[in-house]
């Protein structure tokens, strides 16, 4: 799959953020410019890759310079869609919806986590780590009146296509889902999945390519 | 980067946990064979992509007939290294640690969750659903005398580099990161991170995308 725009291969996509993260810290170190020689060094792959990458994106390296950091990561950043913020729910208030709210202080700072909802009336009303909780049967009054980009799905996974549909319908843009269940984008939302069981498959499959690795 | 062995790509192999997947369910409905058609309609890509993705694997494709289910299912799973069984010890039982306990029901079976571990003395020696859970202290006594495949890291990411050492030079070859601290591989291990950031840059890239998503 291709992004047709730019040419950018759905490969070079995923590695977006980790280039994001590389040039922040190169600003952070004082640097105005880079070579691709030490971007492939940070990046862990060849130089002529990383020129591939940053030439479908645009026109960020001069000749005999190397890249301008500043532009560069301004660049990504704008590709990635964070110069804006997002709004984020968490639905569930397990293990897991809990993990997601303790992380916030390490996520950029352009995501807020700003409720979560659980079908235990025990938990409703209370906050944790200073981000409100509320009943599940609230989840749609509180997107209706508040501007909420992304949900975060911690629920049993039978019940994630109901409720992505119903938040989709309410207008969340995009379906972060911890649930394990395959869903699929749709109706305006995109899904983005963080997949235990799919994150194992590939490291056993890492595990037993070890000597194809670079 | 290509598996020089045999020409897959890095996109294709980020697909095939979810070929794997897609077989299976293939499988438990009963059918014996399935077209590029069908597979493309099931993993949402293009017919040609299936049959580049999956000539690139062997020859699994016949002529007329289409894939057969049985023998393309063992040949990804071959490939992903599902034919043998993983030990994982986990790192940390905070609200993370807990969750991939929780998750260990909805795991491959391959994959078994023998120890947790935590600084905080309280946990040691109790349970944490049917996990045992150690003093983090014991660590490496326990990688030492028991067969341990992955550690799955939900510490400190200012810790992560260290624990990361000492757990490979002890043998553990899989490290699951969750930390965000950017591990790399070496000295024989692979790593493979749960990033929140990561994943939710690239939520805010499908957002802003949204068109040009297939």
């Amino acid at each position: 799959m291709e992004n047709g725009k730019r040419g950018v291969s759905e490969a070079a996509v995923k590695r977006l953020p980790k280039y994001y993260r590389q040039l922040c810290a190169l600003l952070a170190e004082g640097e105005t410019r880079v070579s691709s020689d030490e971007l492939s060094r940070r990046m862990r792959c060849t130089p002529s890759q990383i020129r591939q990458d940053l030439n479908a994106l645009g026109r960020f390296r001069q000749q005999g310079f190397g890249y301008n950091v500043d532009a560069l990561q301004n660049g990504i950043k704008a590709i990635l869609g964070l110069t804006r913020d997002y709004n984020i729910i968490v639905v569930g208030a397990g293990d897991t919806g809990r993990a997601i709210v303790n992380a916030q202080k390490f996520l950029q700072p352009r995501f807020n986590i700003v409720a979560m909802f659980d079908v235990d009336p025990a938990l409703a009303g209370i906050d944790y780590r200073g981000v409100p909780s509320y009943h599940a049967d609230e989840i749609l009054t509180f997107v209706q009146s508040n501007r909420v980009d992304i949900a975060a799905l911690t629920l049993p996974k039978e019940d994630a296509p109901d409720m992505m549909a119903s938040l989709t319908a309410a207008g969340v843009t995009g379906i972060w889902d911890f649930t394990g269940s395959d869903l699929q984008p749709g109706d305006g939302a995109v899904v983005e999945s963080m997949d235990l069981t799919e994150s194992l498959m590939m490291m056993s499959y890492k595990i037993n390519h070890r000597k194809d690795l670079p």
